[in-house]
């Protein structure tokens, strides 16, 4: 892998100087204001193909080196992209292939981006060959610090190319069409298969119903997304380039496993669009920084924002204007998360189609006096200001499950709610309840190592891959402390159920066994009600909702009953030690209150250290860590000024001298790391 | 027609032993768990095709054989179904023809299930040859008792053949273009046909607002899938069988007209999922009961109760558990109107696919120390006590209408609401004030005689088909009571309005003439008050919504007058004495209390026999009678224990001695019926 | 054109014989009821292909000149129509291109209505031949007097015929491939053509998101539908008739544009089904009198009501019976806002398909001793007492522009909200707000002329065509009033959007520029607050929603500022006197009262003459006038009677003679022009 890491924040954004060529005083113009707002990097050639080859085999790559190099004198940076993302009508029309095909098997017409085949061997042969000659032609040049692969990769093909290679896919996977049958329950239904030739993609006209094809299928959307990519990561090495690469990831997206990733792109990036001021400014933060850590946690390095909106998007139902000082306050959230960027969708407004009105450091009035510009330049100032904070670590006591194909086979099933499970709030609460004392968190799959974690939140675990189980069983027993939840270890990673108990091959570990699941409607509620000598002293009695499970509880304590129903009095919270450690079962979807108590407990029974003694509400705490310099961000997120007392240790890096805190504004201190500190 | 009765209640369910061939000793642990969960009837083979004949041709019966002996060695025995609900890979990928083809044109791909042409004469051969070896094979086992065609029939195909068996089927009725265009009435809109050959099957892409075209296509996937159905039946008899056979309906489905099966199958079977503990449970037992009621009064004989959940579903937006009791209130309910058996969907979870999580007696845990099978078991004990009730008959003195093809029509007119007509509340709540008499209550079509009914209720009988005006006149001529509602008597069979007045046929029977109907929105509502001197003595105000009809009424008594907007003071209840009984006409749709208080009063005047003479909130009375003994349920869906007091010569058969019932408790007591008696 | 005048108002409708033919007693008595309800016109042959051309090439006319003949012996004129709305099912046999293929590629099958490519040579053709032979058979009949081509006009095709005429038509206006590209901006996304051949029309499989390419189309599809209108005409001339033509439009219709009809009909006429009773009436009636406005501003003579429904529609819904009363006042209302007739669907309810259950003056009953009968014989009547307003104009001095190439281009962007941008709402507003001062309004396009106008009402004018800032700024230079409000001149009319600041060329005009946009959840609002020493002594606080602009005040009077939100204290109401007028700037979407304030300040600003004093709520005032008489037309559309006190120079042409005027109620007065006004 490139080695990744910089000597300042990187600043600036996408920028598309091919759609202004016919301006060169408006390309000029742009340069000046870049220098003017601190911008130090821009993205290049994201959707240029066109431009690039406006005939096949015909590059035009001279106004890209103008652009680069001018950049380039003017000490800006060039994050350089592939331009596949967006293809060429003269390719379409001549290689109809490279179009998909939609699940009910409709061959897509050319239109939007994003929509070709990743299986097809003509696309990839011609981005293969357009990316070896950019990296030809810029792949040395010192102006040029990275590859940006595609755009936000994305959606899935069902031509009859992509079903060959599904098919075999599988057969790699499980070698025999008996093994297959057996793993996918096909004889429901009717449905074995006398062969891998004999199947097909899920398909709203044809099977939909059978989850561990629909799981797999995902599973090779992704792979060969992967594969895709790789193709444009040779094109680029064979072009002579070792520079690093990485492609844009987007928020929560469904449609790939981000964790298969890790070891293809060199650092991570993502494009974060919150709506902020749709609901309290703490709430968008809390949701922000889950998704954030989640980046974070799939190398455990710092990763870049590659994208956000210096103003109000255009592609929500209402996109509201960032209030003064929002835009400052999550573009530093970003970096207390650990990035090591601040960029921006987009430089300069376009003139036309579908994003002309998305928020931009320079808009169609064209001005440097806009109230947008302005707070862009505070952003550049401010990433100045912290540079010694630059490619500083994230460590984290605590971590949060949340798990790509967990979702993809929780969502699918039928079970005891279609309408809605409640799985990414379940998440969430668990994340902002560890958030809300203060700690880092990592958000991490099934596949990460446990070590380390004193803490660790497993909601809803409805999939086990392979062994799963035996990697919490390991992780309890050497001391750590296990919060798992209801509806988890029902299905092995084909979605096919375990037999003879759940949690799967946690009964032991756990004390109980879930015996059945009672779905509430959204207006129902139940209570967990506390036992009186619960030895964590919880004493307040919880709202929950949704989804409450039934325990016979074998080996365990029971902190907490269910008040109504008719299982009232029956286990609704339980607690065992085992090995060294500790597993807790919470059986019911609880409201937040009840985790933010819980962890309270837990993080002073499993010794969390936390970094701040109290944590106001609003606020949020984040540390990077160098070897010997560990930095606090404190960031007030609420909508009152507050003191946030710190030890005297700590030394302002940026912000205000006073431990008060006013509404959007930040923090950042460092202190020394002692060497004897645990 | 194959006489059908039982010596006792079937007990037991859907079985897929295909799915755990590989576990034998799974299989071992399924019957000694079937005998003590009291189990005495399995189906067998409802989507076995792929495990039947897993290559074309090559049968491959002996895993049923030695089940089904396994079974009946067990004193078990089983319902065979033949396997045509689902069919296997290599037959849709052999023959592309037996995939339909939906209403849009587009060709399904193989896929879940009930996904096949019902007019594909390859279709039809494969099965009728595998239906065929069955029979052969299984049709003179000792514990085979039924035949169980298919699996809940359903869907419709718009392929060539189908396209073609259409007009063939048209011709057939029409006779001539001329006649067909003259009542289908396509002068409008340029529509005239001057061949069957030019006619093609409603689509939203083509003719979607012919409506005689589409009631005929209703009509016609009926008759299509009842032809489909004999050719199974068929093979059954030409393999040596002269077991009897059903097929199983559904909740109060749209998509077939399941009158037009009562000479087709031997006994009418159900599937039964109601969705408890959402609304009240009276109002769920109500609705069901109106269900069971219907499917009873097909052939006015005991039917079977062929799918029910043990405990929650899993395709539900909710899937709620039962709460303790309810399984055995829900099954003995199918029992008090008239059900001889009590089956589940069902015995053993599967362990993968789309039902994994659906409700059964042997869940993946696999034990039988469960909740649900400690309910079952109960079920089944139950089911003994009352064994001397079972083949009794259900003798009902009111009957309320109920037609498919009158819903089809009703609800494809584009009338004066297209937003909701609100016909089935309608039907409902005639019906609820019927059974809170504590009456048996036919639900019946336009095609039953009604003889013996001493009230009928038609509510918004849209269409008339032939001569249904005739049989209504002579109806109440002869001495019934007849409560005709709003909306009735518009269109002839072939959904052409009738001319000169409505309700057609029926203006000298009512005294009234309809001149107007109002809609009004949801928010709107009007009252029907009382005139003093009612005949009836009504004396409350009454709330309608949604239409409200304006009469001119030439000779009739003015019940109650409509309280509001431009038609206050107009009648909106009217009644007529004609020949020797009565006409009643309701103008609009009024709330539920109205026709609690109506029929209380119309019972009287009727004399109707009542079973019980006051019936206290939440309490369901149903009997069933043998020549000599008649049999009085009594069940409690409220929520607090109350007394039913009943005459003197009941003697219990099942249940406490008390009067007082518990909720969810049932009574069954008996007496003996007297010669004298009417 | 042909010359359109009438020397009484026509009263009736569309009329269906065909659907007759075998029922002569129905033709006559038809006839008969036609006479006592003072019907004097009916709209023929709409749907008749079938009937007129039953098979290729061979015309029956007979039926249709019989009817015609037994009409004009009887005093009834006829309205003849091309039957080119639906197509005979032979014709969609033969000729498979004449049916559409929708924006998905997906070729519709025969069904519905207007469901015909406008492109097709072959459709043209066929219709052609039979416009030409109903022409010279009909054109010099002294009964018919109106052609009546088509019916509603709507819909588009995307076969590969109008694929190319979309390609030629482009060509034409565009001239090169480099100007497209340069004009729709198609750098964006590598969406660059290299030939005309390569465009495709948009598609949600294809190209969706090119909004240049969309609102091109559009305006293709109206041209289109135009150019297919030109052919009947040309056949009808071709045939020897020179009698007027017209089509009818369609309420509020986006898919045409109606304004370029202006010089292809001789007279503009509409239908119009509003839906009283569901709202207060008199915000129907500010509805239907907007539409009535934009039908009557498009050639600025009077209209023709050519349907209306004289009892309940049957398609929306809920369908409500009209009180009493009610299609009176609706009649007479087209009539106050310029209509010379009132033509109702239908004359007589066909008895089958989907339009049975429409209203019409004859209903399946048949007798003309209805409600609906007595209350359209009441308009005939009232028609014939205001006979001398027939032919005269409406004279507006204020307008209120509402575009459809607006609208398309507002709608499509993605802009601040895009869930709703509350423009047809934003237009009404300010058109209620003139209207309840008692105004004349006329409802315009970009393509006016602005003479004459005192003010001018120019709400969300997003898009401005070609040199639109110059007529606005004009218009103000020589004394208008404009009205212009946030989110206005943005985009030219390729929608590209316009550089260096908005509202384009209008910045010195207004002296203003506008900085961003705020878009609102549903849920928020803010207020404009009245600065204490503003010119128009406005005093009162509006609340504002959905979206606020922000101001850059460089020149001009503020006149009320936000109150809330980061931009409270910033101008939402500007003015600046420019040349001999007044340029008045609304940033935000403000309540109704506030343009009721504003506009009564501006009437008077402007030296508006007021044709009543005083008009009190839900009075309706309209005037018409011929050379020397203006006839003053007021409605009462609120709940109680009210007086409205006039100057006594008025005579009663039609009501009471009393000021007082009850609900639904109308009075027609008269007074001389005098030559002295101004």
């Amino acid at each position: 892998m490139a080695k990744v890491s910089y000597d300042h924040y990187l600043h600036g954004g996408d920028y598309n100087p091919e759609q202004w060529l016919d301006h060169p005083e408006i390309l000029k113009t742009d340069i000046e204001y870049f220098k003017k707002a601190h911008i130090n990097t821009v993205s290049l050639g994201i959707f240029s193909w066109a431009v690039l080859e406006p005939e096949e085999g015909e590059y035009h790559f001279e106004w890209l080196e103008e652009i680069i190099n001018n950049l380039y004198h003017e000490g800006i940076s060039t994050i350089l992209a592939t331009p596949s993302g967006a293809r060429p009508k003269w390719l379409a029309d001549k290689y109809p292939e490279v179009l998909r095909v939609n699940e009910k098997r409709e061959k897509q017409l050319f239109g939007g981006r994003h929509n070709h085949c990743y299986t097809s061997l003509i696309y990839r042969e011609k981005i293969h060959k357009l990316d070896k000659a950019l990296a030809e032609r810029f792949g040395k040049h010192p102006g040029v610090m990275l590859w940006h692969i595609s755009n936000e990769f994305g959606g899935e093909c069902h031509c009859p190319l992509c079903q060959q290679k599904f098919r075999e896919w599988l057969e790699k996977k499980y070698e025999t069409i008996d093994n297959l049958n057996n793993r996918w329950c096909t004889t429901f239904w009717s449905h074995r298969y006398r062969s891998f030739a004999e199947i097909e993609s899920p398909s709203t006209i044809g099977e939909n119903e059978l989850h561990a094809l629909k799981l797999d299928w995902k599973r090779f959307v992704t792979e060969q997304t992967i594969d895709f990519m790789k193709v444009e990561i040779a094109a680029i090495r064979e072009g002579g380039s070792e520079l690093p690469v990485t492609t844009n990831f987007m928020y929560d997206y469904e449609g790939l496993d981000y964790k298969k990733f890790k070891n293809v792109v060199d650092v991570v990036s993502w494009d974060n669009y919150p709506g902020w001021h749709k609901k309290e400014e703490w709430e968008t933060a809390v949701d922000c920084g889950l998704q954030h850590d989640l980046m974070r946690s799939i190398k455990k390095e710092p990763f870049l924002l590659m994208e956000s909106c210096p103003s109000a998007t255009n592609w929500k139902p209402i996109n509201k204007l960032k209030k003064p000082g929002m835009l400052l306050a999550t573009s530093l959230q970003a970096v207390a998360h650990g990035s090591d960027s601040v960029l921006y969708f987009q430089l300069r407004q376009s003139r036309g189609a579908s994003e002309k009105f998305h928020g931009a450091v320079i808009d169609h009035y064209g001005g440097s006096d806009t109230r947008v510009f302005k707070e862009v330049t505070e952003v550049g100032e401010a990433l100045e200001k912290i540079q010694e904070t630059i490619g500083t670590k994230t460590i984290a006591q605590v971590a949060v499950l949340y798990d790509r194909e967990n979702s993809w086979a929780l969502k699918d099933a039928q079970g005891p709610r279609n309408e809605n499970m409640y799985y990414q709030e379940c998440v969430l609460k668990q994340y902002r309840a560890l958030r809300e004392q203060g700690l880092n968190v990592d958000v991490i799959s099934m596949e990460h190592v446990l070590d380390g974690y004193k803490i660790l939140a497993v909601p809803m675990a409805y999939l086990f891959c392979d062994g799963y189980e035996e990697k919490l069983r390991d992780y309890v027993k050497q001391g750590g402390t296990l919060v798992l939840s209801y509806w988890s270890g029902l299905v092995d990673a084909t979605d096919r159920c375990f037999l003879f108990g759940t949690p799967y091959g946690l009964m032991d570990v756990t004390g109980i066994r879930s015996t059945e699941i009672d779905a509430l409607y959204d207006w129902e509620e139940n209570y967990a009600v506390p036992n009186p000598s619960n030895h964590l002293n919880l004493q307040k009695t919880y709202r929950c909702n949704h989804l409450c499970e039934l325990l016979e509880v074998s080996d365990a304590e029971v902190l907490m009953c269910y008040g109504e129903d008719f299982y009232a009095g029956k286990a609704a919270l339980t607690h065992k030690t085992y090995g060294n450690g500790h597993a807790y079962y919470v059986a019911a979807d609880m409201e937040y209150a009840f985790y933010h108590d819980l962890y309270k407990r837990l993080v002073k029974e499993a010794e969390v250290k936390l970094l701040v003694k109290f944590v106001p509400e609003g606020i949020s705490v984040n540390t990077r860590a160098s070897d010997k310099l560990e930095y606090l961000f404190l960031q007030n997120f609420g909508r009152k000024s507050v003191a946030v007392p710190i030890s005297e240790e700590y030394e302002v890096v940026y912000g205000e001298e006073s431990e008060v805190i006013a509404p959007l504004k930040t923090r950042v201190l460092k202190k020394k790391i002692e060497v004897n500190e645990e």
